[in-house]
């Protein structure tokens, strides 16, 4: 059988545009003497459409895009993924569903038995469970056809519970009893740099397992936060990867079950690059499916928003991005001749509008109120804050999204100004810890100096006082980052952090600040997601706790 | 069986207060000869911890705490609510549990079987649903434990998609087989205004039904967003609510089964009533909770902010409130004048500060890059900045919280400047539609003018530019409430809410604005939530959407 993996870019609810990507993929398929063309996971709604499953209307309109999708698949049968009414008279509204079409209708429907219900899956809340299971017989091949998280009935991640199956059952144990030939699996599997391997080697197991090749066709392309990045692939019987398909960006490759061929893989690429990818198509996404073209930041001449001003230059085109320098009495000279200099490598427009005059007449209409009272982070934060307004202005007046460039590791320990420099309507670097925002400015400045080098082998600071330097009151990034990650992305415990090497005073320290600045990151911009635990709807801590 | 109800204010992670709390009262109710006292859903932990529960070391202080109350149940039992492993091979790593406690010891576990994951709750993230149905026997009488959502297996709501049983099983029809002498229900259901009645009118369908009285115990007090209400109550096996605890307060009350005796119900209260005392418990807690004590927020002259610092001064005390009052050239001479009465109705300290200086500063700064540009949104903006940079100043020198003072019906349309308007650690009217505000400016006066009859009565503006209206870019406020609740509660399409009366451009446009401003509440403070349906973690909407 002639199978078609279909890795698209599609936008949520918009049921007219991703309808017609899947059906110019179909028509081409056909002429290409495809027998199938598979597609991924909710493919007519995008993926995740969250609480617009809620909506009646939303619903209605799916079931119409897979009917006039339906329609064009003669003499070619296809596999998309929607929603699908939930029948019964018990249960939650929907099905997540793959539907089968051949001869101009939907020839079957296959729900999804494993909801994942955790991290930024939350499908429990609008989907009902499959328990019934059927295979579908096409040109005398039998397909088992499933759903992402069908496949995955057990963890490969280490839990803190030491539990590795979450589910009661096992689609594929059930599936396999039916003898299929090949197994199709629609996916929507988002990028998490520590997660990489884990897929692959789930998918390898199953076909060794199970004797069975597997299509997967995963989504590609950045819905707001999360940033699916393709990789679908064919599998033999023995557990072989013979077909890879591209990493970011849209592919579709036609794969013959009696002919597969020989191996065609993916160039091999380092997490560094890959995170760099996925951050230039989470911006590139961002705009486009928002209706926007344009982007402005502000350039301190440090290194985080010279990572961000050149990943937007690579994902919008230079002519699309506008920086403001804003320097205060406290900006080093160097400063501004480092932003200056990004600036011209990158040939952006830049402005220098100083910030002393307006920060000072602050101080002075407040002097009366604060009178007897020292300098203390209020007069950072002033400045902090007119740098925003300033930033918004020029997004307000030009219709640029501002870009917020707060790395990962100041989000976690509430380094940063809310009104202020956490402004944006992005946070490009939220998932990123500030020792990997260093390795993609020497990734960024691989073929040459964009990113000038004083920026990136200065000593950090915020300048928001004289010789302020982050180590003041942050442990050096190399132990910090390290602890993070402990805390953050695997849940350990402060005295289990202590033992790898930390003094836990420091450890606790830094546990507290996490904890006393979730009330910041609710306010947060949107954060694209990299690693396998970001800030934001992935992790939901209360804010008013005491522990 | 002499039976307490014990209703208490707990807070999240909170072992040592919340252990403190419940070994008191069982202390208290045994001296009043009880044989029993039971507490509501996760009392141990505070309902709901969230991906606290994904901490090892949060479980392992929740069982040490749950060891400590059962050892003070000596010649007295106990029902309260924590977190259990699941020691099964399979499934979540945790049941949501409700722990008999008697003779010193945990003598049994029960575990929830219908898990919420809908609206605000999201329990099957962390909990495995129990399937084994056993009934405590205990001083010669049978009690059906129950967990909260474990009664309400068919949905009083009218959903969209007609579905009123959400669950594949019945708890009380399992534990009805045996034959219990009456049920507990220990819960942590949320106020909201709408659903009045619902939770009363399935409490008492359950006793009528299975023939069997029921003591309910629901948690009270604000967990952020979050405000239980409490009201507790004992219901006979004919379906009459006999005892009735207090709303938005702590609670107890000692019931004997074998001598109900007379009624004891609260004194009935009209809708504006009750969301006034849920959000005085929700500024209460929230600062309590917090360990803040102090209130700051600018007030205009306008309704909003009057109400909000009445709100503020019921909740934390004149002497814990202080305002700034903030004119710039466009602001009405009466605005100031209303302002100030008002705070002087309050008596509580208020300064004011004329932005237009920094505004002006602002404006000069930014000509060179705005020339040839007409005034717009930028403009006023920028107002609205600068008044959010002096509020936070204040905020930050004297550590007052600022609260924020925007309601559901601007919420819903973008009406308020991201970085200046919506700025605050709590929106206190953010759930609430602008009509009910003017209710509740009415209530507050219902002994005498503390609001100015003015601030209620004139038209609302801005005042960001010269006679501004809400009306200029607003239905009035009686067609445009109206057409929010149904798009946002109700979840109705353009076309079944233009039916209900509107011009169906209109209403588009009125819908196209609420989508198109995800990106702001996105950014929003988090919101007291007391309707069905609030804006923030309950509602998910995706932020990057084509519908």
């Amino acid at each position: 059988m002639k199978v078609v993996l279909a890795q698209l870019n599609y936008t949520i609810g918009d049921f007219k545009g991703n309808s017609e990507k899947i059906i110019d993929q179909i028509k081409s398929a056909k002429t290409h003497g495809a027998d199938l063309v598979v597609f991924s996971e909710l493919s007519v709604t995008g993926y995740y459409p969250n609480d617009l499953l809620e909506k009646k209307e939303f619903i209605r309109k799916a079931g119409v895009a897979v009917s006039e999708i339906a329609a064009n698949c003669i003499g070619v049968a296809a596999i998309i993924g929607a929603p699908k009414i939930n029948e019964n008279e018990r249960g939650k509204q929907l099905f997540n569903s793959a539907f089968f079409l051949a001869d101009g209708e939907i020839k079957s429907i296959h729900k999804k038995t494993l909801l994942p219900t955790y991290d930024i899956f939350d499908e429990y809340r609008h989907f009902e469970p499959n328990r019934d299971f059927e295979i579908v017989e096409y040109k005398g091949e039998k397909i088992a056809i499933t759903i992402c998280e069908d496949l995955w009935d057990e963890l490969p991640t280490e839990s803190e519970f030491g539990k590795d199956k979450l589910y009661q059952i096992s689609p594929m144990e059930e599936l396999s009893k039916l003898n299929p030939d090949f197994v199709v699996n629609i996916s929507a599997s988002p990028f998490s740099y520590n997660q990489e391997g884990w897929r692959k080697n789930m998918l390898i197991s199953k076909a060794q397992n199970y004797k069975t090749p597997i299509f997967y066709v995963n989504q590609v392309g950045a819905q707001t936060e999360l940033i699916f990045d393709g990789g679908s692939v064919f599998i033999n019987e023995n557990g072989d990867i013979i077909k890879e398909l591209g990493y970011f960006n849209e592919d579709s490759l036609l794969v013959d079950t009696k002919q597969v061929g020989a191996k065609q893989l993916q160039r091999p690429t380092g997490t560094t690059e890959k995170i760099h990818d996925a951050l230039v198509l989470g911006i590139r996404d961002y705009f486009k499916k928002m209706g926007f073209k344009k982007a402005t930041l502000g350039l301190s001449g440090g290194i985080d928003s010279a990572v961000v001003v050149a990943l937007a230059v690579r994902a919008l085109g230079a002519e699309n991005v506008r920086v403001l320098l804003l320097p205060s009495k406290y900006s080093s000279d160097h400063s501004i001749d480092d932003a200056r200099e990004l600036a011209e490598n990158l040939n952006i427009r830049y402005d220098i509008v100083n910030i002393q005059s307006a920060v000072d007449r602050f101080e002075q209409e407040l002097a009366p109120l604060f009178e007897g009272r020292k300098p203390d982070v209020t007069e950072e934060n002033i400045q902090a804050r007119t740098r925003g307004i300033y930033m918004m202005a020029i997004s307000n007046k030009f219709g640029h999204i501002l870009l917020n460039t707060t790395n990962k590791s100041e989000s976690a320990v509430g380094y940063g100004t809310l009104y202020g420099d956490m402004n944006g309507g992005l946070a490009v670097l939220g998932d990123v810890y500030k020792l990997e925002v260093y390795r993609l400015a020497r990734f960024i400045n691989r073929d040459g100096e964009i990113i000038p080098e004083n920026t990136i082998v200065k000593p950090p600071s915020a300048e928001l006082r004289p010789d302020q330097k982050d180590t003041d009151s942050l442990p050096e990034y190399e132990e910090l980052d390290e602890m993070l990650f402990n805390y953050i992305e695997l849940n350990k415990s402060p005295k289990e952090i202590a033992a790898l090497g930390f003094d836990e005073t420091v450890v606790r320290r830094v546990i507290r600040m996490v904890n006393m600045n979730e009330y910041k990151r609710f306010q947060a911009a949107p954060i694209l997601r990299v690693s396998s635990k970001a800030f934001g709807f992935g992790r939901k801590m209360p804010l008013v706790a005491k522990y």
